[in-house]
């Protein structure tokens, strides 16, 4: 009996199948502290005890993005060992925040089949949820990916396609218990924009950039316990590069945004997003955004803004998205929609 | 109206202001650990529980730096945006430890401004506080900085230079509560050296090197949220390389001064520093000291060493400092004069 | 007086003499986070607490080369500033597990001395055991190294060379207190394979590899406190190249080796190691296992597999190990033969 994970293929996956994600995960101050070195990240409620206190929480949860990864990376070995494409995220909420101390596990239902016409490859739907030792959800968004066949002979599943809402309605978004921004300190925060400062259709240029190291994007992917072989082999691809992890431009694009929207505290929901174009070391990563959409809560205090934000190679036009071919320019990294939790 | 900071210009600062600087920061045993991969940091104090509690404290204080870093990489977007030169330091005092479940806060007072003759910048001096969540100051120190004018129409303000020590006087160095070296154990601590067995004069070469990487002092600069974009972005200046952060070089030649002061244990003060020229990765730091002064202090069995710490380049000279000019020569990256506490 | 530290020469060393060596340590959560990103470590036991527990331990251990790390770097301002080359290792057994908040020393007795019969360096047998803040040893090896002769005229002592083990005999292995394999999930740990699906004479390639740059080896060693300069300063070497510290890659191929044995939990015994050929940045490590031997113990589902880990780098051929002459061929970085703890 083979001994090592040769991933699962297309025909390996069955609608409506639940996988269970190995390794569980305990999260402590160190991923904090290697999360703000990795990335430019500042948003004071993640980065201050005190500060979270001071919005009604027990203490400062970790970075949104940290359970993202954390709750991914696990589904890696289980999904997409043997992708192709990434193609899509949908109907992504955060449901509890996440401490030091939490240990995460991740479970996926395959909720959407499709074979490709040419037989070899198909997109597969999985619906990922990431649980805390109480058991209780943290987290849970859908991911479709474009899987290869190993046997070509294996016959074709029924086509399911899932439903999947183009953007979280604001009112399906989980606002952490407690939750109280009346008393926001917009000094400590490092901006006075509240939520009615933002107009939708407007665009913030983040202005900050950070060139990327192989070193950087390797402990980060490693860390999250991510395994895609393209992301630390320099021998693995025809031309010696290693494929930036994108949950990496994510975090990075994150961080930047900070600048202009510092007040956009906490990540409350992913409503669609896509790895334009593939990001390689030696890249600048600078971010832009553009408010898609405001919201009020029934937290006191407490709005939610959507927003695209997007990534892009340094020397890109401002607010560089897609050509008029409709595609992506090649300078164009992410192009993220979510929503984020800000004060009224 | 804009949201991203563009930073405080020369005509932006009015004597006498406080300006309370943003994004409080926990820090935590993730730090201690990060800070120990950074440099070669070995001094037993901050290395251990057992044997900060050995001297009297209640656990292991973060290293020093640390706090510092930290105090300082918050006042960048306020102060030091648009800086073109970080010109000195003085009257720094470590007032109390700092430890992992701590939050910092930072802010400065303008205590002087002039204008230089050319109407194009001046100089901003600050006192820059730091203050743990019990709102107890754990560090300060005055800084000055040439900073740009954007309107160069702007009336240029009073002269008014604060009156600096020269020096921290030994008297005025405060010493960690409870701190008591009289059961010191010097071969857990690495060197038998004491206070008495240093000579005010005494050169000690530090021997050791280490060659930088751009992903670690990228990863120490965010670490500390310093936000300068000199730090990160390969396209940011026209050389395409990225100013490595003076603080990066303290910590490396306060780390690789172990090897010859190894029971130099706490920084209590720092009464001078300069920026010698520019460091950048690929340069190999090594570092050397001289003794400029001792002292007793209150404190049983605890002495006080003042020390000039210099960063060079390998295959600087000896004991390289300045040419005949007066000047620093091109391979000294770093000129400190700082008191650390030793055992008597 | 000179300050510094010139190392120990091989005169300097008598048979029996115990070197307590300098600076303890505290680890945290910030070194297991740290090691997570710098290797791609998987093992359930050591990456959550809520699987350690449902093994019968209190919460999960660091990862047991963490604490070999910890331990070996203290001994080499003693032990090899001055080595030639890292020559073995024996009876290395992990005694208790060193969990977050643990304080770390170690010490070294000189176990044999043999002066080789050029007079200019001899090797030196030391066995090492690492202790926690209760003094209890949590780690003890031997290792043997070549070390220079300052002094040429100094007399050659007596040779000594200890009776080693060939392998640390199975009952000799310590199982950790109260750990129990008999309700242990496969599935979260990632892989179905138990004690009784590896055949001894069994070969594994562990299929990924990692490719290694100067940063992360470099924040690895200087973690551990290992002051080595060879492994830091770009300048040291006639080529300009920075030998990768030898425990770099044996943690790097034992994180490799999840895929294939992701149920060898903990690290029991060493019973040799070499290391084969210098590795340098941009090397790309990958890994192949051989089972030795299996054996059961006497807790509860908790069977002991001795396994050969080989670490080569991409390229080599098959199970590469050897050539005709019995001496490694030059792809092959680390042969180690040690003892795991595996489910029944």
């Amino acid at each position: 009996m083979a001994k090592t994970n040769r991933g699962r293929f297309f025909e390996d996956y069955r609608l409506g199948e639940v996988i269970r994600h190995a390794v569980p995960r305990t999260l402590s101050g160190g991923e904090r502290a290697l999360y703000h070195a990795l990335y430019p990240a500042r948003h004071a409620l993640a980065s201050s005890d005190e500060f979270a206190r001071s919005v009604g929480l027990d203490a400062a949860p970790l970075d949104d993005l940290i359970a993202f990864h954390t709750v991914f990376g696990k589904t890696v070995p289980d999904i997409s060992l043997n992708a192709v494409a990434n193609l899509g995220y949908a109907e992504g909420r955060f449901l509890k925040p996440v401490h030091a101390g939490d240990t995460l596990t991740s479970e996926s239902e395959v909720i959407g089949l499709k074979q490709n016409s040419n037989g070899k490859s198909g997109v597969v739907y999985v619906r990922t949820t990431g649980r805390n030792q109480q058991g209780e959800a943290v987290l849970e968004y859908v991911r479709w990916v474009m899987v290869r066949k190993s046997d070509l002979e294996a016959p074709a599943p029924e086509t399911v396609i899932p439903d999947l809402a183009k953007a979280v309605p604001a009112d399906r978004l989980v606002i952490p218990a407690g939750l109280d921004f009346t008393n926001y300190d917009f000094s400590l925060a490092g901006e006075p924009h509240r939520l009615g400062d933002y107009a939708v259709g407007e665009k913030i240029d983040h202005v900050d950039g950070v060139t990327i190291e192989e070193a950087e994007h390797m402990l980060a992917t490693r860390l999250w316990q991510n395994t895609a072989k393209v992301h630390f082999d320099a021998t693995f691809r025809p031309d010696g590069r290693r494929l930036i992890y994108g949950g990496h431009v994510i975090s990075m694009a994150r961080a930047l945004s900070f600048n202009g929207l510092a007040n956009a505290q906490m990540i409350a929901g992913i409503n669609a997003g896509a790895h334009a174009n593939p990001c390689f070391a030696g890249d600048t990563v600078k971010a832009w955004s553009e408010v898609l959409d405001v919201a009020e809560t029934a937290a006191p205090g407490v709005g939610a803004i959507r927003l695209r934000l997007v990534a892009v190679k340094a020397g890109a036009a401002p607010f560089a998205l897609k050509g008029e071919d409709g595609k992506y320019l090649p300078e164009v990294l992410l192009d993220l929609d979510y929503w984020a939790l800000m004060p009224l």
